[in-house]
């Protein structure tokens, strides 16, 4: 039987809307979102859109007005009476009320700001320009906007059965890659995968076949929608947003030696437990150790973005020793550039000597690597960064040469005051 | 949204019926009853299942309660109005009023007579016996029973998203088949998958990836319902059926030598054009074309359906040019066993010295071999046979000694009288 009733409502959808919902995002956000609309709530930021695989030349596959379609319809969603709701009552990390009141209520009067949009040389420069806790919730939707409008854009000439046997490859592809998984005992992973998700459907897919697949090693997904509508953990903790903008903000040299930390002190502040997470890299995760604060060492974990994993493990580890703490109550959070042998392997070399977990994002959510002649839906490397902050430049080092944004001033600046020593690139697939 | 009165609806469901259809069956089935309805409508005839992989034990696998109410449920069916205007009103084979008033006021009384069923060392005894035009109609939804009550005993304890990969495999290998075939300029190919069919959804999907990616390759499908539901040709001509029982009829040696030329000559009055399909192997086909009389070389072609099929073509292009006439413009369809490999094969060899055409059936529609643990959902070789007309036993010989069929002292009295030679055995797959 049709349902008539759906397929009228159907047709009257003036669009098929990527995002669906301001908490189809990833939960760190909101959780950066509340500490800087606390700490830091005037700051004014600018985020922009940067495709770091210029070979694929979005602004001529993506049709502009589909584009502004799509972020239109961002722009006219609020919260949610249920998705209050379930913020407010959920548990996060076992905790009831991780949102504080006036943070929820900044939340649901919440309308993402105005964005700027123009093509360039076969690319869209896409430019979003706030107050801080409102500008930075357009990261998540506009990079799966624009990847999905891609995917949209290559599959829109395939028949119905090519179609359906495409997604039959994938999610094939997917299920071998959860089989791998499920021989790790004490395997403990979370979907990270919605900002670069091939689309949201075959996100949510994604996350009931590793709930199905790997039981309790899934731990959940950094995707809040799909948490709530799942009934699943919502994962994350914060990103390398906050001390770049911290960073810019600094007058002086000390100041910008200083703000990473200043960053985790307010951190510090607000959470404990598995929340209390430190991103490294930012700046060099050599130097940043080396003067990291006492309390610091203190904290649960460490996650790895960037860099050689095993190496930046093994840094964690030793640092820790240094500082007295026992590494096997420690945590390490995996979640650059993985997929299933990586994350094989780095679970046999660690899993006896720390807690470890991993963070799976685009090879979870959009392996479509080789499914389509001319490889036309492989993901690519397309981020979304805050790159001013009150007018003044922000800076990333990172722990790869390929992942370091900002002028190159600025980059030979940072470099200098946080002893940033010279690494290998390594190639940015994802 | 959800369709609530249709989810309440499925809940009402007694059963979830595999055979919805009189005419989910094979269309020469309908032909060939037509051809018994007007010239033996008053024979008995008893149709058996026989297991010919006894490993498989249906007995233990397939609830006996469930086997029941799925052939009970066939009973309940009788043609629709629908169904029936389709018989009528359609064309097949280029011809209009393929079927006689007689026979399709016939065909709307009909129920299916009833079956005998017991367990005996781990298989299903199935017996169905009544007047020929009646019982014969059991043999397609018996086997379409039994291996889709098989499949759904096989399925029963996986979850939901290792059944949705277990169906993108097999779908993702059908359309490396598709994709494979679609190379060969000027193939014809045919479904003949209903009787070993996983199930029908299966089957009816594999018509529509056939439809979508072989376009004019893919000529129709032999299931009648498939075909009107799809609006694609409904194909088939005729089976070892009819000179089976004609020659189990025969009241002397003499009779029995000339029964299956006999079927043929009904069949000719009835029939013209690619409805002139000669099945020669019942009894052996070297010896049924020696002794063909010459209007039967007249006929348009010839199926392939037992023995090495390269030597039953050569033997029938022989046999044409001895007749005086060309080959070329004469038809082979080719209906054992077949696989992509061997398809392409025969195409290569034949189809620039005959008309080819390829009925493609247990691979087509049940090729699901090693998607499951233990390989039990591996096709095997069921099938339905007429073992008795008038209470004297059916014999078959076949070009394949393992196909064949009837008691051991009946077999060498037909071996004499039809002069059949020592024939190598081939293992049968399905």
């Amino acid at each position: 039987m049709v349902d008539i009733a759906t397929r009228v409502y159907n047709h009257k959808w003036k669009i098929d809307p990527i995002v669906r919902s301001l908490i189809d995002t990833d939960f760190y956000k909101l959780l950066m979102c509340q500490s800087v609309f606390r700490n830091r709530p005037d700051t004014t930021v600018t985020f922009s859109l940067i495709n770091r695989t210029r070979s694929i030349r979005l602004a001529e596959l993506v049709d502009e007005g589909e584009l502004r379609e799509q972020l239109d319809h961002v722009r006219g969603l609020r919260l949610s009476r249920g998705e209050s709701t379930w913020l407010r009552g959920n548990t996060f990390y076992g905790r009831r009320q991780m949102f504080r009141s006036d943070f929820m209520e900044f939340l649901e009067g919440l309308r993402l700001p105005p964005y700027q949009l123009e093509k360039r040389d076969g690319q869209y420069e896409l430019i979003f320009e706030g107050k801080w806790p409102e500008v930075m919730l357009w990261e998540i939707p506009a990079l799966a906007i624009l990847m999905e409008l891609r995917s949209r854009a290559v599959l829109k000439d395939m028949g119905r059965f090519e179609l359906q046997v495409l997604y039959a490859r994938a999610m094939t592809r997917l299920w071998e890659k959860v089989q791998a998984l499920r021989q790790l005992d004490n395997l403990r992973i979370a979907d990270f995968g919605t900002r670069r998700r091939h689309s949201f459907l075959w996100q949510d897919w994604c996350v009931q076949a590793m709930m199905e697949g790997l039981g309790e090693r899934f731990t959940g997904t950094s995707n809040c929608l799909i948490a709530m509508r799942r009934d699943i953990e919502a994962i994350g903790t914060n990103a390398h947003e906050l001390p770049m903008v911290y960073a810019a903000l600094a007058d002086t040299d000390e100041e910008l030696r200083r703000a990473p930390y200043d960053v985790l002190a307010d951190w510090h502040e607000e959470h404990e437990g598995n929340l209390r997470v430190i991103l490294p890299d930012t700046y060099g995760t050599a130097g940043f150790l080396e003067h990291a604060p006492d309390w610091l060492a203190g904290w649960t974990g460490i996650r790895i973005d960037s860099g050689d994993p095993v190496e930046g493990a093994e840094a964690a580890i030793r640092w820790w020793r240094e500082r007295g703490e026992d590494p096997r109550r420690k945590l390490i959070i995996f979640s650059d550039g993985l997929d299933v042998e990586k994350i094989v392997d780095l679970h046999h070399r660690f899993h006896d000597r720390v807690k470890v977990s991993f963070g799976w994002g685009t090879l979870l959510t959009n392996d479509f690597r080789g499914l389509v002649a001319g490889d036309g839906l492989a993901p690519f490397s397309l981020v979304c960064k805050a790159v001013a902050a009150n007018g003044r430049p922000t800076v990333k080092l990172s722990d790869n040469p390929a992942k370091a944004t900002g002028p190159a001033d600025e980059i030979a600046r940072y470099r200098r005051i946080f002893e940033a020593t010279e690494q290998q690139a390594i190639p940015v697939l994802v």
